[in-house]
């Protein structure tokens, strides 16, 4: 019989398939790319990826518990994803980060490989990331640098989203549900922005307004409780 | 057992699940982003879609019932969109309006962020929208502002689409499948359009072949009695 | 019980529900737009969509019979499509045509729109093709006229599609799965063009080179007796 | 009762089935274009899909077994694919390859349609290819000649995909599952650039952080045992 953490742990191992799921069902990632972790919570652990999986076939089991150096604290017959230290770099360094995300989508790629940001120009850029989304820095996989240059970028902002210099898009949210949300949006709003300049030069939203959308975004819409 | 007006508002709420379906299949809405209305047959009532929630997890039972001014009426325990005030106007000021579209689908988004209606130069765009989707103002999201924008812009002309401004696409319809259906077609002409702009310039069409081609579309296309 | 000619008809009006779904399904199409007939096999009728009716609501049944000028020979309460007219010109003008097909298809659109041929720059286009996908001229919607256009356009050349100005794609084939083939490649092939010149200038292909290409595609290509 | 040899063999007939399937899943396929092959394991065997079937039709018995240079060993009633003496040479010119990808996916083609290799700008290209994605000679279709530009491209460089001039992409791997992954990257690679391309000039990465991304891909990611 499960104890209340087991059922916890097992009910957040079904939401980082699902999750995973998302990223494939809109466009985000393809074969093996991307990934979606989870802090385990009321503990210093956290659940992700592992390395090189197809999604279709990732299952609970498979997803890797590790401590918060990105050190697996289980052997489930998996090693975690590559960019296992750079999640746990985040989780370490913001306490309100609940999940964190990982994808290749196409149009924020293309915005990392010219190392420009994603303007405000949208209502709904201003509703979910409350400004631009930013650029950081190009950063080694494998190690902490990732981690290191999403805490740094996102600092002091509003985005939960940034795009790593010709690499791709790491999204944070206090869940890891907001995070996958916010990685869809993202690539949606770069693909708006991408084509818009195709046409011209967007026009800017003032940034009174965007103040104003973005905290209704946060306190109003959605329904009570929400949270996210 | 079920009255008549009980059977009909059911079938309403139905249908606005199926019509939301439809939003995510064709591409024009990511997440829980966009939204439809109808009007309650013969009454001063209107039903749309509860605020922030997936459309995969819309049921006929969370569809918010309101009144003209975007009150609720009923409390089913969900919030109504925070579109809901310019449905209402729109409603309150159209009496030929059954149903309303929001989305924000990619290239009509690109057109709506430079400001630039999308020119009438397709045979498709003429028998839908009977000349150019216009844009309309920057409108503040939450208030009737945006309703206010919606009925201002389409009055005298004949499109049933409106690129709002540094936001994305309204639509309406006599019901609220022709709304949706309008939502779906302003997308598919944004995107040729946009695309034959990367080619050149696209040749215009005389507008009395438009006139000719929508004059045919409303009244000689489709099958009898499809009123649409 | 069914004569053989009964048996035929039938397995025809099935053909065409499916083959009108793999028009959605490779995106060539949206909504109720676009459509697919076919020539009853020695008989002087053809069968067409109605008009207006969505895709996911075609039935056998509905598609409509009509003589070689687009009249209906039987009521089974459906107008035909508003393109039959010009559908029926075709059988009437090309014996060797079995299947006409229409689409909207965005890429292929977007040259209609600007009036240009889809150049031969690939060796699947000169495969299917045999050369560059030509421009038809504008055409009333309703007439004759667009099927005067498609005949007198591709008089004379190897192609089976036609991009008819500020309209879209008719194709042809001996029978209507040639017709659909070719409007799927029509748009892949204006999709794969589209995207090389925003690179840059596409490098020619001989005219021998395609030549040999075509032969090749059109006798050794695919199974023995494939025929088409 | 089937012998081991035998078991061997359906399995890879089964396991072509499906990597078609994932061919038409990731977009880089239409109608019956493309092909996938494999090695048969310890033997002087390939296995490759028939001439112009459509991937949905494709049967593990359809399935075509040929020598290395490319003609049939059984009559299954099929004709294998037009490409397959360009695959048998490739098997027979390079002992490291199990499977060969030909697709005609469509940002792919249009590096190839101009000529121009997809550069190395995002980490995503630097794991899979180490390096850019080449281009290969025009190469005369039905002939061994696709087969030497394969070879001859790729030849000392880490690159799995060479975009052949003016017709398409061809990959390789130890395995059909590796060359399949190789054309999925090859087109996401394609995408992502020509996508940066559109916005500015993409921001090379330094070649000695190519060769440790590539390294580490090879070597780390992934489940140990993966070996590809």
């Amino acid at each position: 019989m499960r104890t209340e953490d087991e059922d916890t742990l097992w009910s957040l191992r079904q939401d980082l398939v699902r999750l995973h799921h998302e990223l494939v069902r809109w466009g985000l990632v393809v074969w093996t790319a991307g990934n979606v972790s989870a802090r385990v919570p009321g503990s210093d652990l956290l659940l992700i990826k592992p390395s090189g999986v197809l999604h279709d076939e990732l299952t609970p089991e498979s997803m890797v518990l590790c401590d918060l150096h990105g050190r697996p604290v289980q052997d489930n017959g998996f090693a975690p994803s590559s960019d296992t230290a750079s999640h746990a770099y985040v989780y370490r360094h913001r306490e309100d980060v609940g999940g964190v995300v990982h994808t290749h989508s196409p149009y924020a790629c293309a915005f990392a490989a010219v190392g420009e940001p994603v303007p405000c120009v949208l209502t709904g850029i201003a509703d979910e990331f409350g400004g631009e989304i930013p650029i950081g820095p190009f950063a080694t996989i494998g190690s902490e640098d990732i981690g290191r240059g999403i805490v740094s970028t996102l600092e002091g902002i509003r985005s939960r989203a940034v795009l790593m210099q010709n690499h791709g898009v790491f999204t944070i949210g206090p869940d890891p549900s907001s995070a996958v949300k916010a990685a869809v949006l993202c690539e949606d709003s770069a693909r708006a922005v991408h084509l818009a300049r195709a046409l011209g030069t967007p026009i800017p939203i003032e940034p009174a307004a965007i103040d104003a959308l973005h905290e209704r975004y946060r306190n109003v819409y959605g329904q009570p409780g929400d949270g996210a």
